[in-house]
């Protein structure tokens, strides 16, 4: 039998966990499965694109557990009164090739990608940021608030979104958390004063949320602290977020740069563009934030590893809890080159 | 809501349905689609391959509805009691992006699997063909006589498998269903006096099965009537059953030569080497058999507008029946953009 845990029971298990130290201890894996970054089989995600979104596979291997999400991004889709993201995924068993577990993967993306977010911050921001901008008050803002507080202790948040009820709802469930929010006029009114910014806009187009001149004025080169940008709407092609003069002078750090010159805001720079991986800043070999003033870029488009380890570490926390379900995924005969002898036995009529 | 079929529903269905008028039908609607070969959005699937075999995802698209399939090929496997191949896969709404349909495919596997080998086989097989050779009686071999007998009435059967465990629970199964089985006692004598020759063996390595010499004896070039060859098994680089000569003398018929020349029977020959494929018979673009003392191999390596095929097919009928569940797989909250309003209302205390 496959384990399966469904939207209510993923809510559940979030909930009973504690949404903060799920957060924290999720980071925590992300950071150790990051270490490992060389050992694991990497593709780039597999897209089948449409008019209005795009529906992908995106599939790895830590050589024990294979694991895979299945994801959609549409856009349009919150106009319709849908999820502009909705997915699903899979673990499986290398050895002998049998799933283990599939699982709802709509809120574990919220998660996994707010994990991931602190997880670069912790190596990029400036020590003394206490205040996030938050530019797009979607699914995803909450998480990311929630998984900055968790992981960095910030409490103060300023957002702005050109949907005037996304930021309303925002504000109301992140006053219910207890965070600090301001609602802001503008993305120039939400920047300043931040020394973390969070871009998570769904628009599929190049769109220019962030100006370079707005980092200008608000983040002066003479100032000694520098701005930490976390970039997460930009994630497939033609859909960017920020100013490309603004991304040419930070530093840029991304999951699997062959992704991300395709997907990110990198993705009309040439392929030599210096860029660094995160996963070396985690293990020593490559330098996160080298000065107080700089501006540092998480080119965040997303990737199969941090599913993998989403994944992985849900279907750890599930032994001997009722936040699953089993179900019959997987034909069993007794004799396994007699599949066919596992259908039931009522025949149709013998044709000769 | 999504519809789940698992194992038990699926085998039911194929029963009550009756599993060769099931094949029939599912052999004109993979023909219907074949034709639709163009429209498809085609990629070869993409594989994770370990010691002891591959976990392969397989998506499509018509621009209406997604599908994939999750599928291990684990040689390895039935050595310890285990499938060989086992797979699950999804149709999702290409307009929304939607998960639709969930299914077990180990079982429909082996149902689009025969179907496929008997659409070609229509196109292919000499028009006198009453006798089919089966080398291999593994979990697929019941599922691939009861497709020719459904679809080219071939009801006469020589079987040789490496394993007579095997071969004598084929016997027993295929009996059961009518067939007049023989039992041989090697390649040659199976195929001795065959119209038709099935191979289907599941060593991840390249094997020769079926030799140019043991064709030439038993098909000598001054018979009238050819030989159609349905090679299944080999499937994966490194994975083969035929012997190259053979191959290199006879008319070869692929389904997407992108993969085929990777994973089939022809992936030692140059990449310019003459195929036909599929499709474009089924349409009138190319001929199939030209003549009756022509060698036709169809090496078969599954592609993904199959699995479509099947899932497609079954969800279809699956509308108003009970062989199916609904199950939570979606995240639907009220308010697209508030997604954390989902989760239930127990919050852990406010951490300020």
């Amino acid at each position: 039998m496959v384990r399966f845990v469904n939207v209510h029971n993923l809510g559940r298990w979030a909930v009973d966990t504690g949404i903060e130290p799920l957060l924290r201890d999720l980071t925590t894996e992300m950071e150790a499965q990051f270490r490992r970054w060389p050992l694991f089989d990497k593709t780039p995600r597999v897209g089948s694109h449409s008019e209005h979104g795009v529906i992908e596979l995106m599939p790895t291997s830590d050589g024990v557990t294979y694991g895979f999400k299945c994801v959609n991004g549409h856009p349009i889709n919150s106009a319709r009164g849908l999820q502009t993201v909705t997915a699903f995924g899979a673990l499986s068993d290398v050895d002998t090739g049998y799933p283990i577990l599939l699982s709802e993967m709509t809120l574990l993306t919220g998660l996994r990608t707010a994990a991931t977010s602190a997880m670069a911050a912790k190596l990029l921001a400036p020590a003394d940021a206490t205040t996030m901008a938050m530019i797009g008050a979607g699914a995803q803002s909450e998480f990311q608030a929630l998984a900055f507080r968790a992981n960095l202790g910030i409490n103060t948040l300023r957002i702005f979104d050109v949907d005037p009820a996304a930021m309303e709802k925002f504000e109301r469930n992140a006053t219910a958390l207890g965070f600090d929010v301001t609602l802001c006029t503008g993305v120039e009114d939400a920047i300043s004063g931040s020394q973390i910014i969070t871009t998570c806009t769904a628009d599929k187009k190049n769109a220019t949320i962030v100006t370079d001149e707005m980092i200008r004025r608000t983040h002066p080169e003479t100032r000694t602290t520098g701005v930490h940008i976390n970039a997460i709407g930009g994630d497939c092609p033609g859909k960017t977020e920020l100013d490309i003069e603004l991304v040419k002078r930070a530093s840029v750090f991304v999951e699997y740069p062959e992704q991300t010159f395709i997907e990110g805001e990198i993705q009309s720079l040439p392929h030599d563009w210096p860029i660094t991986e995160l996963w070396q800043v985690l293990t020593g070999e490559a330098t996160g934030r080298s000065s107080n003033a700089e501006i540092t870029i998480f080119d965040s488009v997303g990737f199969a590893i941090e599913d993998f380890t989403a994944l992985t570490f849900l279907n750890d926390r599930l032994t001997g809890t009722d936040y699953y379900d089993e179900i019959d995924l997987v034909a069993e005969p007794v004799d396994p080159k007699n599949l066919f002898g596992l259908l039931p036995t009522k025949q149709p009529a013998v044709v000769g």
